[in-house]
């Protein structure tokens, strides 16, 4: 079982890799790379982007870490596993694009695994969890419809049932409850897979992190030159302060990040580089900023 | 027993006018006035200005909410009134003004009832809380002594145990654990206060809320002609970030106010107008900036 680790290891460090390539090329500019140590165990490696011709602000992180006392918000649904020595490898994304036609992207696929002793390796939970969903300030159904598609396209070849039911998982938990409100258009969510088997949901979970750039680049490359100015800036620089909320408020991976000494720079990658928030603002209606609100109400695009 | 919340509820509304009526004519603006209503319960009268010449947003809140079963947040450390019928009633500000020099600041002053049964409001439980607290960005020993002093001479009429108590327990309370950082110099925090009576340790909330002007107004004076660049604006968007994440990671007031229905607007006035995320910023050694990190270790001001 151990295998699987190594195997996971070099998957993540090379999906990371791939991805970062990518974006360097349709950016034009290098992400900076950081490596880290944690000295609880483990560590990782940050790639990020500031102020880019095309991505504002934005990282690519692979991070690898352990302890001996799984923390609480880790096993709030596996409440008999808390305590037990913990170890778990992801790559995460979050990119925040500076023209507010191209929306911001979240991509994170991990692997949880949890040992009850260090003696016996054999004898391991393990789960998966990942998905990918898309935030637009300025948004088009054509981007949300490709989006969604490529999300069911990485999870139908592991079955049919997934996808209805992680891209409801992706409504659910990236939902704004103080606010009543949708985080974006959403895409696909899932944690604690382990069915069929766990090397099948890893496979499934490899799968999203291989669709992320076909499901990404391809609405980058269509928005990118479309003209904006300080009006669109400054919906954008507001709508980011939703992001700002859920992912402080409500976002697990956050929440067990920052409690389990995670790397503060590494996880708060995902805040964005300006933000704005005032009081009780609405759009005017029938505005483009109004459209939004309606694009991002929860439905069926494929 | 009732009495105690009808004499509550005249103090919190003549402390939030006459605050704002301060504040007004320092800013020149007058802050607008809202008037709101929760459906599970209660209401309030949220004050608050955007844009103005000193405060580029605050906001200074009345709110009077109450419910059926007491949420999780609220009674963390007293688990046995969990469930119970509860009112809560307190007036609670946040000012973030455009000048760096001069310090972002938080008063709240907040009294919580709780009761066994609708039809036996004699026995009940009910504690005091609040406090308040300096966040310079361009910070002066001076004006956190002035500050700290005038938290002093608030509490020392009850008992000169208290100042020291309250002013640790501000220091332990805005303390971001994820940056092992100060919010900003702190002054004097407290709750779970119903000793030696209840109705003392009203008095001394109320001592507390009349004592915020004093503290504050003063530095404001001081510090608002200070001239100021591009330079420091950052700096002050950049820091304005960990009150942010203060204010969403930690805060129980409002984590309590976004778990119990409360007005999202304003719960979140506390939210700074324009916040600034840099990817593992740090200021340059002996630069003005370096200085603030030294300027918010806990220390004793007075």
């Amino acid at each position: 079982m151990t295998g699987i680790m190594d195997q996971a290891r070099d998957y993540f460090v090379g999906l990371q890799s791939g991805i970062v390539q990518a974006l360097e090329s349709l950016d034009g500019q290098a992400f900076a790379l950081d490596q880290w140590e944690r000295p609880e165990g483990g560590g990782g490696i940050s790639r990020v982007i500031e102020e880019g011709a095309l991505f504002e602000r934005g990282g690519c992180n692979f991070s690898h870490v352990m302890g001996d006392r799984l923390p609480p918000s880790a096993s709030a649904h596996r409440p008999e596993l808390a305590g037990r020595r913990w170890e778990a490898m992801g790559v995460s994304l979050v990119l925040h694009p500076r023209n507010p036609y191209v929306p911001t992207v979240h991509m994170n696929v991990r692997l949880f695994m949890t040992f009850t002793s260090s003696q016996q390796d054999r004898d391991v939970d393990g789960w998966c969890g990942g998905g990918m969903d898309l935030t637009p300030y300025y948004g088009f159904e054509d981007d949300a419809r490709h989006f969604h598609l490529q999300c069911k396209n990485a999870l139908d070849p592991f079955g049919k049932q997934w996808h209805p039911r992680f891209k409801r998982w992706c409504d659910e938990y990236f939902f704004l409850k103080h606010r009543q409100e949708a985080r974006g258009v959403g895409g696909i969510f899932f944690d604690d897979l382990s069915e069929p088997s766990l090397e099948e949901a890893f496979a499934l979970t490899r799968s999203v992190g291989d669709s992320f750039l076909d499901a990404y680049v391809p609405i980058v490359e269509k928005r990118r030159s479309t003209a904006y100015g300080e009006r669109e800036r400054d919906f954008q620089a507001y709508r980011r302060g939703r992001y700002v909320e859920f992912n402080l408020v409500f976002d697990r991976g956050t929440l067990f990040g920052l409690q389990s000494q995670g790397r503060t720079e590494s996880i708060l990658m995902s805040m964005p580089p300006i933000v704005k928030w005032r009081y009780n603002w609405r759009p005017e209606p029938d505005s483009p900023e109004a459209s939004l609100y309606e694009l991002i109400k929860p439905k069926d695009w494929v």
